[in-house]
């Protein structure tokens, strides 16, 4: 069976840098047979906020909601909201994720902050023993690809955004690895507003030819759950002791009073 | 005249912990004599999501509309929609911003990314002049508050979640100071739903202390604008220099290849 791609993607114009970079994931995944399906959140009119009309008829407890704990039921009994109960759908169904967005104040937009709240359901997509290596979407990929408004000399350690590693870590180790998923390398468009349409088209190309291999890319690197005590969620002593004579850190936040290692949220194999 | 608080509040329900947080520095801060607002978002129905319908009359490009360019633009006509300006309002008037929510997937929840995309205009809170220490807001203090579902020690650079520096560096660096604010010292209510109900209340005892000299600490340290070079926006080598002998890098994103400096997100002074 041809495997799934879902694009979760939040732009508002189609004739947006973004749009044409969702347009091309969507053609150049489309002709190697996958069968690709696309959230156009502002399209939709995505909800953003996470309320308690997610749940549909009473909530457990109206005088102290608590979101994650009334959804988790609400999971489990089949009451979430139709919006949320589609999207996790296309989530089960999908092999690979690629979240495409311009990013907004170091993170991504509302709306796409909004999908993940909402969708990202505890019991349909973490456990306490179900997270990071051991998480529930483990089989699945997920991907970043988005657009700066920066320059990539100014998110480096040097610059005056400090370094895309630091920025990324939240997103791709708190939100796509916690959930298991394999997370493959980030996809930067630098700039492209403020580059020329030359290079603007240059960009896609390469885009296009990072597409077309993806699915067969070694995924970033992350500490293993075996690694952390059960109880402490400390990481072991043995972990310590193998990485004792490393010049580096394990990962931007596990880094061990060592200097972070460079490319961990960039690239794979490190 | 009397300082101003802005409360930025995110939570659903008036029985929540969070609730008891912003109420406490309610009454704290209004029993010290300053004038208190508060944003209650969720009460609100504030509009997470950045659109066309934030601009009043029409935009200057629908073909490829740009949220960023189109807003700069609104704002300078007076063509934001009245729920932004009026937000605006309160934090043009405010001395002293606290934003006050759980923490939800390692980020603020995604109706207060909302408040944080749209509220924060280009030309109302920065300009490529105007950010980080030469920033719009610079005369202003800026502070999180907020709960976490985790332990302390499961967000230390050798627990599960990584050191809470890195994850706090995209918000308080990347929102916050880019905007100007003095930042202080963020207060965070660890896993106060796993905490026993004595515990709960000894912490916002802790946070009501802490309330009673918010406005004269000292706040968390970041570099000055004027250690970068103007035209590349990287760290001048007279920093450099200064740092050579130093232990530790400069903050947790610009950290010139050393280990990262244990207490830059959450002490002063450092």
């Amino acid at each position: 069976m041809a495997k799934k791609v879902l694009i979760v993607y939040a732009h508002q114009s189609s004739g947006s840098f973004n749009a044409a970079a969702k347009n091309t994931a969507v053609e150049v995944l489309t002709a190697q047979g996958f069968t690709v399906e696309v959230s156009d959140l502002y399209a939709m009119g995505f909800k953003a906020s996470a309320t308690a009309e997610d749940i549909k008829g009473e909530v457990m407890n109206a005088e102290n909601f608590c979101y994650m704990k009334e959804t988790k039921l609400a999971w489990e009994q089949g009451k979430l909201s139709d919006d949320i109960t589609k999207e996790q759908s296309k989530l089960t169904e999908a092999d690979l994720v690629i979240f495409q967005f311009p990013m907004y104040w170091f993170g991504v937009p509302a709306i796409l902050k909004g999908w993940i709240d909402r969708v990202l359901t505890n019991g349909f997509a973490f456990s306490q023993e179900k997270r990071y290596s051991q998480g529930i979407f483990k089989d699945k990929k997920a991907m970043l690809s988005f657009t700066t408004g920066s320059l990539e000399s100014m998110f480096s350690p040097t610059g005056i955004n400090g370094d895309m590693h630091v920025t990324l870590w939240p997103l791709q180790n708190g939100i796509l690895h916690y959930c298991g998923f394999q997370v493959l390398t980030p996809w930067i468009f630098w700039a492209p507003a403020s580059a020329a349409a030359e290079d603007r088209k240059s960009m896609l190309e390469s885009w296009s030819t990072r597409l077309q291999g993806l699915l067969e890319e070694k995924p970033l690197s992350f500490i293993p759950l075996d690694c952390f005590d059960e109880k402490t969620f400390q990481l072991k002593p043995n972990v310590y002791e193998r990485h004792a004579s490393k010049t580096f850190g394990v990962t931007v936040g596990i880094y061990l009073n060592k200097p972070l290692p460079p490319h961990s949220q960039k690239k794979a194999g490190y």
